[in-house]
C-alpha cells in the first residue's frame, strides 16, 4: 500500500495566490484546439495574463517574454510540434519555466514520441491524470483517451520516479492530486466529480501550473497550490452549479473573487 | 405537397438516451475550429466521452479506438481534410460507424468536391440543414452561409434520396427535423428559434448522433432520438433563458439533467 | 495635451444598431483560435450571421459573397497568413469593407511585416488598443503581449496619422475609445474594467466593427456605434455579474436585447 503524503496546508496556498496575484504572470499557451478559450479565462479570472502565439518564428520571440510557458499535447500535429520546440528551446535560454501537459500520452505513437523528447528538455513541471503519468514514466497505462482510467495515488510511485528522471515537479490529477519532486509530496483534497463532465478543466490547470512555477519560492508548494485553487473553486462553482453548463461561469467567477481563506 | 413522417414516439427517444448513459461511447470528433468547445461539453454533458485526434498519423490510430467518429467540414483546410480521410478509412476497417456534417456545402468548391468524395465512403448518418442535405442530394439550394434558407420539410423528398444513394441515415434539421433511411422516416419538432442565435448547436447535434449511432440496436430510432434529446433539452434552455448567453449553460444543465421523460 | 473629442450621440448610435439588425450582415471571420466561438456568438446575439472559412481557394470565394470581413491576427500562421490575403484581395475585388485587428503587434517580427503589408491594401477600418495602434503608426509603443499599456487617448494622434495614412477607419479601445478618420472624431465611454478579465472582448468588437462597416451610410458613426453598443452592453453585463464567467451569459444576453435606448 502506498503512504498517502500530507494535505498541503491552506495557509501555504493562500500565500502562492497572493503572490500569484502580485506578480500577474504572462503565460505563453501552446494548447490544444479544445480548450484554448478556457484556459485563456481561467488565467485571467486568477488575474494572470495569457497569450497564444504560434508560428515558429514568434513563439520563439514570445517565450524569451514570457513568464511562463505551457505545452498541451491535445490537438498535436507536426507542425504545432515544431512550434513547441521552438518555444522550450527560447523558454529554456531565457531561463524560462516550461510546464508538460502529456494529454492522452500513451495510447498514440506520434505524441508519445513526441512527449518522451520533451521531457528530456527539462520541464519545470508535469501535470497529468494518473493513466498519463503512468505512460509517460514508462510503466503499464490502460488509457483509451483523456480520461484517467487508474487511480491517482496508485500513480504516485511513477510521478516520483518520473520526476527524479527529469527533474520536474508532476502533480498526478484525480480525485485527489498528489504532487511529488521525486522525495517530497503533498496531497491536494477537494474538487468534485462535476468538473470531469467540463472540458478543459486539467488542461486549464496545467496552464495555472505554469503561472505559479513562475513566482519565486519553493516550486513544489507552489504547483501544489495551484491544484489547491483550482480544487477549492471547482468545489465550490459545482455547489452552486445546476450541471455542467452553469458550473463554468460560477467557477471563473470563483477563481476571481477568491482570496485564499477557506 | 410531402407528406409529414410521424413524430418519434417519446419513449424510443428515452429508450435510446438511456442506452447511449450505460455505454458512455468515445466519440472522435474532427469537426470545426469555431464549434470545438461546446461539442465536447455537450457530449460530457450526456455522459459520452469526446476527443480531438487530427494529426493523420494519429487519426487512423484513435479512430480504430472510437465508438464513433464525426467529419465536420466546417473549417476545412487541405491537411484537415487529409486526416479525415485518413479516421474515416480506419473507421471503416474497424466497422466503427462515421457521420458526416457537410457545413456549408453547395457554394464553396473545395468543401462540395470533398463532400462527395466522402459520400462514396459509406457514413453511418449525415446530418445538415436543407441547404446543405439538398446540395448534396445534387438538387439545388441557394445556401450562402451555414444558415438554412430552405425548409427542412421541402428537403426531405432530397435527404430520402441521399439516403438511398449513400446507404446513410439522414437527418434534415430545422424547425423540424426530419430523419429518413430512405424508406421508413420520423419527424423531431420542438426546439426553438433562440437556438439559432447560438454557434454550434447544429454541430453539436452531429457529434451527438455519431453518439448514438455507436448504440446497437435501430438506428434510424436512434439517429431520430439524438435529435429529439437536442431539441427537448434546447426548448428547456430556451423557456428558462434571457438571451442567447443564458442559453448555453442552461441547456448543457438540461441534458446533463433530463433522463427522457417528458 | 490631446483634446478629448466630443461623445457620440446615443441616437447617432441607436440608428446604426437599427440598420444593422434590418440588414443581418454575413460576416466573414478570419481570426484567432483562441477567440472563435465568443466572436460568432457576439455577431449571432446582434442578428448578424458569422462564418469561418480558412482554406484560401475558399476564402477567396467566401470573401465575394460576404457583406464584410474580419482579419484578426491573433494566433497568425504563415498558411492562415496566405488565406487572408487571399480574402481581402477577394473582398477589394468586391467593393466588400473588411477590418482589420493587429494584435499584439509591434512586439513580435512576422506579424509586424504582415500587418504592414496589410496596412497597404485599402483596411475599411483597424480596431486595436493603444499600444497596438502606436506600433502600426510606427511610434514607439512598448505592449509586450495582448493588453495595451498605453492610455487610448495618447494613442489619438497616432490613430489619426494612420487613418490619414491607410484611408481607414482607426478605433484606438480602452477605458475611452475614440474612433477618427483622421479629421473627425468621436469618443466612446462606458464599458468596464471586467472586460478585461474575459478573453476576446476587443477581438469580438472588431468582427462587430466588420459588421457595422456594412451598412450604408456614414462609416465613421458606424464604427463608433460598434465600439457603443458593445460598451454599453458589456457595462450592464458587468453590472449584473459576479465576476467574468457569469460576465459572458450576461453579456450575449444584453446584445441580444438592447435596442439602443438608453
Amino acid at each position: 500500500m502506498i503512504a498517502r503524503p500530507d494535505e498541503l496546508p491552506g495557509a501555504t496556498a493562500a500565500a502562492s495566490l497572493q503572490l500569484l496575484k502580485q506578480h500577474s504572470p504572462l503565460i505563453h499557451c501552446l494548447t490544444n484546439d479544445v480548450v484554448q478559450t478556457l484556459t485563456a479565462n481561467v488565467l485571467l479570472a486568477l488575474g494572470a495574463s495569457p497569450a497564444m502565439v504560434i508560428e515558429p518564428s514568434e513563439a520563439t520571440q514570445f517565450s524569451r517574454l514570457a513568464d511562463g510557458v505551457l505545452i498541451n499535447i491535445g490537438t498535436l500535429t507536426a507542425a504545432r510540434a515544431e512550434s513547441m520546440l521552438a518555444a522550450v528551446e527560447a523558454a529554456n535560454q531565457a531561463a524560462t519555466p516550461w510546464v508538460l501537459d502529456p494529454v492522452a500520452v500513451g495510447g498514440l505513437t506520434f505524441r508519445t514520441e513526441f512527449a518522451n523528447r520533451l521531457l528530456t528538455l527539462q520541464p519545470a513541471a508535469i501535470r497529468g491524470n494518473a493513466s498519463e503519468i503512468m505512460a509517460l514514466s514508462g510503466l503499464q497505462a490502460s488509457g483509451r483517451g483523456v480520461d484517467s482510467t487508474a487511480d491517482s495515488l496508485a500513480a504516485l510511485p511513477a510521478a516520483q520516479q518520473l520526476a527524479q528522471r527529469s527533474g520536474a515537479i508532476v502533480a498526478v490529477t484525480g480525485a485527489t492530486d498528489y504532487i511529488t519532486d521525486g522525495q517530497r509530496s503533498w496531497a491536494v483534497g477537494g474538487g468534485d466529480p462535476l468538473m470531469t463532465r467540463v472540458v478543459g478543466t486539467g488542461c486549464a490547470l496545467s496552464a495555472v501550473v505554469a503561472a505559479f512555477c513562475s513566482l519565486p519560492g519553493e516550486r513544489l508548494d507552489h504547483v501544489a497550490a495551484a491544484c489547491r485553487v483550482m480544487a477549492h473553486c471547482g468545489a465550490a462553482a459545482s455547489k452552486q452549479a445546476g450541471g455542467p453548463g452553469s458550473f463554468t461561469p460560477a467557477f471563473l467567477d470563483a477563481l476571481y473573487r477568491w482570496q485564499g481563506d477557506e
